[in-house]
């Protein structure tokens, strides 16, 4: 394996481990329902972000772009949905 | 403006929505204290890969990719030290 391989390497597996990391979260909050301690305001950025890196990714013709975003949305829209659904109603949504 | 440059904004706003959105994030559990419904193993991995992607970037000569995975880290990490420090001992870590 050369350098540039073992560098290729590194970004592929920091690419997969945060993209990946939105799937135990959306599980839990699933199997839970439990949103008391997460931030609306910070899946609410952080989905139209996604949507905007697919745009970006798409307008481009980046196909890794447009894949990797679009796991990530898949797993962390559905948190945004269940903070909206399960949240507190007394206690303000940020 | 060009297209090119809209599609250039399009990444930049995405970037900065997406990094960003971890800051609300930590002032919440900074401020509530309330790590109960967040998941140990999103910020476990999350966190990991971002180290992963400012090691990339340092080896790709990449500034855009320390700078704002580091400003990420930034946010990111302290939700993950206190995830271990306030969760509810009697319930799984996950």
């Amino acid at each position: 394996m050369t350098d540039a391989d073992l560098i290729s390497m590194i970004g592929y597996v920091s690419g997969v481990m945060t993209v990946a990391s939105f799937i135990p979260q959306a599980l839990k909050t699933y199997a839970t329902k439990d949103v008391s301690g997460l931030s609306f305001l910070m899946y609410s950025f952080f989905n139209l972000g996604t949507i905007g890196w697919i745009t970006y990714g798409y307008l481009r013709a980046s196909y890794p772009l447009m894949i990797f975003n679009s796991i990530t949305f898949l797993f962390a829209f559905p948190v945004w949905f269940m903070i909206i659904k399960y949240h507190n109603k007394e206690t303000p949504l940020l």
